[in-house]
């Protein structure tokens, strides 16, 4: 049964899960039920989405359909235009789905059909939560691991380099504050290394590297630009969501985040679909371990660099895996500009530039010369170090920067925000801890990363020496309301512990 | 932090989920974002509920809160009520269902966190998910089992008795158009025994229990109503979603009807923890066995037995397991009229009544007789069969109809729909089966069960021999619309398959 309605623009936005709202005449017309699965053809595009039903004709009309932000741009839609909808049957990769919940190894041909299901939004938040769960109960075996890294492959954009050697890096799950990418990846490029670096915005911190390489220029641009940037500079900083680069990771991932699991199995594939979809051919890793990291201790950080070089070898890259002991926010600057500063001092080598930023951006930089055979074992660090203090690195930032479609970068222009309050110390003593979770969340009240001005500047770091009444960090919001938020949350939680 | 916003109503329903539509200004403001959880009050009542975004000001203004229908139900709220809105942190039970999953055993305490946030909509789809697919990926142990049978019973109302002997009777999914129970409730409640029996409405079949009985009085009626009912009648034949009994079960039941699967620990938790609800202290259970049901062979259905009779022991009900063989409806009307006529007929001893439901609703209530120790073992049934035949089951019937508030019945008045149309064999031979799915469908496509005079008749039975253009069965609509609809179903499935 199908029926054509008029598309209604509701101007509501889930944050993912495609919405339709069907009158319930038209509901009960076409057998539609609230939860069901309805597909949506508009021209030659069709997105499939969940039910739900308007119970007058208030907000949706016989005749009508409310579509979601979510739908209306996966169909190019707009308000008025006429839509086709008919409810659709279970997609195909269910019984893959009941296969694995069932305990039963998928071939490659299942999984790849579940993989597209997923892209495509065929399955509901019920079917691939399921699918997530029995990965994380049940285990996935390296063959399984394997399949789900070609299928997210497979369904999405690869990208092609004349290169034999194209580098990248990526760090599992750190700690807020840590914007190493924005130094590390022109030190490489500037030794003319290729290095096509895709990077994440904040979903739940303060910023991201995406959201930080913004404040200089686009981070968003089409693939055809991109191949461009590539040629011309030999690398660039891009949030991963703009290019169709292994799309099923971030399905997947707003199913694990709220249930703070990641089956190693799937984080595993969606690292390395992503850095196969670049043309990586050579890899740095680095495992950061410590308490508010993914990897609590020496032992689980060494499992898992086994699975890294198993199925690198695999899939034909390089890898080179760095465990690191991760306590505390490197650089001081938390929020995207705040953050810009930082690396912008260190690639300028400001002499108060953050010490730990620029340090650790040079031993990363370094293995990755160690790795891709330009220096000897252990003496790559040498060379970045030169390469960064003699300003080609910077040099080749603002070539970058230019190619992404920004200005000469200028550290005057980048404005902090106007209201400020500095946050200081009720006793004397060394400090012993920083609770990354409370600076993340001052610096989200504050604004941060939607006002990108927003955030805060910390002055003391683990074992330093404070007296009683002395700054430990100073917020900035654009305004007095904002300000006051972020206040409260710094009384209510213990940001900073001193012995 | 906390913000007051003006309620509105915004006229649409998800079918359980708890939405609310916060305009993005708001949103940022509170720090709230899409498919965060929060917490709306309003006078005494406060329910979580899973935000949305509206993007502009034209669906949600600043100020305002669209409240879904689930929303307004829960707070007993209107349009322009002023609420409390903030954003609340993960429910407590978040840690047991990751030890859940970590495949650990749960402790009691832990288990009824979990079932008192499934009850109050703690839990977002993805956690009460990954809940469900752990129990069936893992399985879960005798005492899980029944901690959570306990937790269910624990999260809901009990009904009290002064009678030492309440009988009950279950059915594990069966065929559509099966109503034994109108007739055997009235059966066993003129044998001067207490039967409180809760049944429920169809979800993907053209009608349940709930909705047949409906046809004659209303199913949804207060606490201390029901109780006037069972004092006065000695039984009832109630929809259990009126009644706060094991609340939990429909919660989970939404989770596991989209993935068709029913973990075996979780389905007795909740046949049990219903049954123990009502006070019932006999229960005769029926597992049929059969292609359409959810036991497939009599070794699935001998375990099952053994797992009802240690619980049923643990918990004090007597339990009686009856094995079945099922394979096509039983009697000929699909459709809640349709079927209240069948029973009716049954009741009242009509000589065109349908012989297979009255034989089942007979052995039934017998086997409910030799169970509570009325009858010798096997001679129950006989016992049965004079109730029915001597009209004291229809008197008993009558009088529950009225007591629950409505009419006498009168089988004139069950009037069918007009529309209608004959679909007949397009060849000669002997019935080998009836493809119950495609039954239930056309049902439904004429519009039952929220038309509750569609659906459809038939006429022949497996093993029946018929003739080439001899009806099989008639479709009953409410318009030609619906009419065409179904006829285009009945053309595409095959309902009946002859040899």
């Amino acid at each position: 049964m199908k029926c054509h309605l008029k598309a209604k623009d509701v101007d509501i936005s889930t944050g993912d899960p495609k919405i339709v709202l069907i009158n319930h005449k038209d509901a009960q017309l076409l057998d539609i039920h609230p939860m069901d699965r309805v597909s949506i053809d508009y021209k030659n595009r069709s997105v499939t989405a969940i039910a739900n039903i308007a119970e007058s004709e208030k907000t949706i009309p016989q005749g009508s359909i409310g579509l979601f932000e979510e739908v209306l741009a996966a169909l190019n839609a707009k308000n008025n235009n006429k839509v086709c909808v008919h409810l659709t049957s279970k997609p195909k990769s269910i019984h893959a789905i009941k296969k694995k919940i069932d305990g039963k190894e998928l071939k490659y041909e299942e999984t790849l059909q579940l993989v597209k299901d997923i892209v495509k939004d065929n399955l509901s938040t019920i079917e691939l939560t399921s699918y997530v769960t029995a990965n994380y109960t049940l285990g996935m075996k390296m063959k399984e691991i394997l399949d789900l890294t070609n299928a997210m492959i497979a369904t999405g954009d690869i990208l092609k380099h004349k290169s034999k050697i194209i580098a990248d890096l990526h760090s599992i799950g750190g700690v807020p504050g840590n914007r190493t990418t924005l130094i590390a990846t022109p030190i490489v490029v500037a030794a003319g290394i290729i290095m096509p670096k895709t990077s994440s915005r904040a979903i739940t911190s303060p910023a991201g590297t995406a959201d930080t390489m913004e404040v200089f220029c686009p981070v968003d641009i089409s693939l055809s630009e991109l191949k461009k940037v590539l040629k011309k500079v030999g690398g660039f900083i891009l949030w991963g969501g703009s290019i169709n680069l292994a799309p099923a990771d971030e399905k997947i991932i707003r199913i694990e985040s709220p249930l703070s699991i990641d089956p190693l199995g799937q984080m595993l594939a969606s690292i390395l679909a992503k850095k196969k979809s670049v043309g990586a051919t050579h890899l740095l890793t680095e495992i950061p371990v410590g308490r508010d990291t993914k990897i609590k201790n020496l032992v689980e950080a060494n499992k898992l660099k086994k699975d890294f070089e198993y199925l690198c070898k695999k899939l034909g890259i390089k890898v080179s895996v760095w465990i690191t002991k991760s306590e505390e926010p490197i650089g001081n600057g938390i929020g995207p500009i705040l953050e810009a500063i930082d690396c912008l001092k260190v690639l300028q080598n400001h002499a108060d530039a953050p010490k730990d930023l620029a340090e650790k951006s040079i031993e990363m930089a370094g293995l990755v010369f160690d790795l891709i055979g330009k220096t000897k074992k252990g003496t790559g660090k040498k060379v970045a170090e030169e390469i960064l203090r003699s300003g080609q690195a910077y040099k080749a930032f603002v070539k970058m920067v230019k190619a992404q479609g920004g200005p000469t970068p200028d550290i005057k222009k980048l404005k902090i925000a106007k209201c400020c309050f500095n946050y200081k110390s009720d006793k004397s003593g060394r400090i012993k801890d920083i609770d990354n979770k409370a600076i993340s969340k001052i610096a989200r009240m504050a604004g941060a990363p939607l006002a990108k001005n927003a955030g805060l500047y910390i002055y003391k770091h683990i074992g330093d020496i404070v007296k009683k009444g002395e700054t430990l960090f100073t917020v900035y919001a654009n305004t007095e309301d904002k300000l006051r938020y972020a206040r409260q949350v710094s009384k209510e939680m213990k940001s900073y512990i001193l012995v």
